[in-house]
């Protein structure tokens, strides 16, 4: 439980700093900067909770999870502002918090008993909804969307956690493990632009995309 | 009872199909494509159950719908690379789930005994949320936003209902006229490029919506 | 509870009107004009309603708020026709949507108890999240995001109105004094062009936002 804990309180915290950095790129003002990081940390545990019908939501009950978003995203700020940030951090931000949160969404949806298949979408839904909200209040395409392989992590790690809560019930490696799979597949498709096989509809190749 | 839960299984498959295609069009990967899939299939009826807090939602008490949109999505996935598929194709399945799921989530409303506006707000809510998620997502404006009749389909038909199943209460076929109705409406609109009156505020024309 | 009331249908009225007028900027028809306008006026109040668990959400118990919505839709429409609307009138029906839901949602979660950062949280979402859809489904970049005082000006009405309502609990000023401060920061922002200071990192200073 607490190391579950932990993990969620981390997962909020870099999900917070990549929104703040998205923010920042757009050139947000200092609450703008806030909002659009709480609106990333806590967007994909709050459409989880709705879904479940665990209400009020998480962070209702434990101010925490603000008070920590509102901390990284001002800590965040100053820091951009002071000094020069490393320029590949929000990627490698966004990918600890969809591992993260993948594995405590599909938790969430396996610890009161529900289908695998439900805890693998409650997983991935998680993991990816933050990042997806993020992106389109800035008007990005939302990453999920690009050829890369982002949602295909989230749902690796989601059957991999299913799996193994199934095969060795009650080990607590097994969030562990999938943690470090969706991580393990992120980081190395973000490293060597590893991409998955293309949907190509031969009909759209004469642009009816229109 | 079972006609509904037939329609309504019937809806997720085209909205599936609808988001899939929408997917393919920004040469998303698989996995993308079946996020999306998702996201278009489960979201209207999502929402609906939520607003009327009926928790959990129903695809997390029937997996039913989650793993008849997967295969949906991976059947159109497969389509679109070995076959050429007929280019209208994603607005006349976007008109079947639109009727569909405006009639179910009209009559989600009307079962429990909720008044008439709530139901017609309800319908148009089930019936174009799925679709609004899926445009958003791929960059496109939404098609409720566009010059067409698509909005007006579905409140069409969700008065409709609303008045058959008052005047004519329990008629099992209160259903299918306001189905027809919605895709009758939507499909002569696409065919003939029927609109309504625009809403053309006059300080617009000197274009200060910067 | 009148006054509260009937500031919340103010509030519906104000934000249905500037969904009503974003619309017609796009040149919708009228019923897609009814459709934005329901979501800005009850968007937010709705996904408050949703997180604190207050299920079926307000709008469904009380059809008021949809009929209201509906007629100022259409009453916007019917002025936009005829008659030239002063041109800044979108920003200010806004404003004034802002500063009533920014209160009414910080005590919603004031009234049950809940811990002054969970009811600033509460105010600040329930102000800004309707207008948020608004935008986003007009493909505009959402007014939060822009580089003005607009969720600064939401965040000091839901600071106040929680310092006041521990100060001076059961004073039914409380409500007036933050509604009041909302307004006359952001149309004081909006009349001088006042502005934070922005997020600034150096990296993205060679444009690798991408």
């Amino acid at each position: 439980m607490s190391v579950i804990y932990g993990l969620d309180l981390f997962g909020v915290a870099v999900f917070a700093v990549s929104g703040a950095l998205a923010a920042g790129r757009k050139r947000l003002d200092l609450f703008g900067v806030v909002v659009l990081a709480l609106a990333t940390a806590l967007g994909g545990g709050t459409i989880r909770d709705v879904i479940l019908g665990a209400l009020p939501v998480f962070w209702v009950s434990d101010p925490t999870y603000v008070v920590l978003a509102v901390v990284a995203a001002l800590a965040t700020f100053a820091a951009a502002r002071c000094c020069r940030l490393p320029s590949g951090i929000l990627p490698v931000a966004d990918a600890f918090g969809l591992a993260i949160f993948t594995v405590i969404g599909a938790r969430k949806a396996l610890d009161p008993g529900l289908p695998g298949a439900i805890a693998v979408v409650m997983g991935v839904m998680t993991g990816v909804v933050g990042g997806m909200i993020r992106d389109v209040l800035t008007g990005e395409i939302p990453l999920i969307l690009r050829r890369e392989i982002y949602a295909t992590a989230s749902l690796a790690g989601a059957i991999s956690l299913v799996a193994l809560a199934r095969w060795l019930p009650g080990w607590p490696g097994n969030s562990v493990v999938a943690v470090a799979l969706v991580l393990v597949i992120r980081l190395a498709a973000l490293k060597w632009n590893l991409a998955l096989p293309m949907f190509l509809p031969r009909e759209t190749r004469d642009g009816d995309a229109g």
